[in-house]
């Protein structure tokens, strides 16, 4: 499987493909910066006069719920429908889902509506989505990533998605394949809006391969070796983010290939 | 009182208090990232649709009105009234009190309608949330602290909240009592929105100590101190925002102890 | 001319002139750390509100509308007129325009309105602006600085705005003059929103000196010697972000008059 990793990274740093980004106040700066360092061409616009616009030059749309309010939750709508029609993917980030009525309410409109190819979140958020009892706490995560294995695949075949549930060990899932992922740092959710950086990678990925399953696991594999050589470097937090962009931006295919850790 | 102030410490990494922000752009990725730090768990939600409901699950509420605007501002005051009706303390960082007209307005209906247990801010903020006579310069202090202090005892005295005014040295005031702070870093207002992570800071303490007035001075300190141990690493205030942010989650109690000057 | 460079560096850490920016979300933290690294006041007020009574104690307005919607672009162009009025500068980063029909629309509005008095964008902006056929992709440039040149000349007669294209080479012209910055680095447009931040910086040199087209052409060199400085500490551009922001705020006269590369 390296080696289609390796073609995807290489793929995405040769066509630059524009990911448009409706996401949250908190990690707009992070996301603009991941995608530029993995090769991307990240645009954030949200108004409802120009989004339609926007999807008609983008190669995916990333939807990101994390800081809500109306207009948002309209343009998100608009946009994904939009990019449904002219057949780009969709990558969607229910940040927060479980965490407010409110919250729930609109992941199910996105979810409907803009009928995402990839869902990302937490465990938390990924057994929200999928209607278990589960307690949440904001935005972080309460449950480990195996305890919503079963819901993931659940959600996964009831939406047509691939659902992504981040955490120790990542799982992705079209409803009866799970590939994992097992590469990462500790000090990943210590940096808020890794999660949202995630799912915009995964964007980059689904760009560039069709085939999203794939396209999910390539992208996680590269924020988890990303995250290990950022954190070998990093002394806390703060220089964990910077160190991660930079790793993002270095990031070989030999280094890549050696330590990925996807089965 | 470094005693308390370390309990208070380990109770924010014990319990990862839930901390609800409505607050300003330019800062909510460093806001989320300090308190993450910190060891408390951030939540950002300004939509009317949603407050409510966030601060149901929440510990405490942190409003800061440095980037305003009328749809916010109702969130504030609604999720305010939610705060106060739950018995939970609400934190006001009125940034730019002074600048104009409606600035002004906004700030005397949050302090009016939803009671903060603190409020802090630089001099010029307190002064004219004071009614003092005082020319401001945007969001930047034209005054120091000492010139404050008078303005803040009778703040308190009318407000019934713990009034911080940040500065060279920290005050701390409920009117009568006035505790300070001595630490801290030239470097520190050099850096965007360093007010704005101690008023986050100073809601975390608030969180998990009801005395507020200690709460509060134990917030600063930990400020001061990470403040110090930072500008020791940094070259200038760019290195100096991710330093403090390292400096903040691998705080040991025997720093804090020995460098945390309050009186 | 780096005489001339210098005085004005030294008018804004002395002055330290309020820079009112009604931006967009995703470089709100830079642009504000940045102006405050050079020596500058930044505000960043947007409310409708309030923008006329910012603007009476401001000394430039700096509109970007990286990040559009309605209710921001009403502020923008009541911010204008009233700087325009006030008889402060105006300076204008017409981001992404080209990108859509909307984007278009209000950069024209800004311009008519706002008058501005610098105008800074990539070629593709610039060229979009002066309504020169051109492909777009979002909000990163497809072409060279120089092939903006003729455009940039045409707009700046068009608008009498001092016109200003960011790239390998900066060029900056009142329409008939050409002056031209040849420093900066390949890692800066691999940070997001570093075009952006020289709007502002222009801004704050927009401030001490009424000859614009000189402001300007310092505000280019001040950049570029940064991101020299930067670039060669950084490893990715994670750290050159920070280094970035260091480099602005320890920049020497010596430093700044050996290396700008005015012409």
């Amino acid at each position: 499987m390296n080696k289609q990793l390796i073609a995807d990274l290489n793929l995405i740093r040769e066509k630059a493909p524009l990911v448009h980004n409706i996401t949250n106040y908190v990690v707009m700066n992070n996301t603009a910066n991941a995608l530029l360092a993995i090769g991307a061409s990240p645009v954030m616009a949200h108004a409802v006069e120009e989004v339609n616009d926007m999807i008609t030059i983008a190669s995916v749309l990333v939807i990101n719920m994390g800081t809500l309010s109306e207009k948002w939750v309209e343009a998100m709508l608009l946009a994904g429908k939009a990019a449904h029609k002219k057949g780009i993917p969709v990558v969607f980030d229910p940040v927060g889902a479980g965490a407010t009525p409110y919250r729930n309410q609109v992941a199910a409109s996105i979810v409907n509506i803009c009928k995402p190819s990839v869902i990302r979140g937490n465990a938390s958020e990924i057994m929200s989505l999928a209607k278990e009892n589960t307690s949440t706490k904001g935005v972080d995560s309460t449950a480990s990533s195996n305890e919503a294995l079963d819901a993931a695949k659940r959600l996964a075949q009831q939406t047509g998605a691939i659902i992504v549930i981040s955490g120790e060990e990542d799982f992705i899932t079209d409803g009866q394949t799970v590939c994992s992922v097992k590469n990462g740092s500790a000090l990943m959710p210590k940096v808020t809006g890794m999660g949202c950086t995630a799912t915009a990678i995964v964007g980059a990925f689904a760009a560039v391969n069709s085939n999203y399953l794939k396209a999910a696991t390539h992208a996680m594999a590269v924020m988890g070796v990303a995250g290990e050589i950022a954190a070998k470097k990093a002394d806390g937090p703060g220089t964990m983010q910077l160190h991660f962009l930079d790793a993002l931006y270095n990031l070989t295919c030999e280094t890549l290939s050696e330590q990925a850790k996807i089965s």
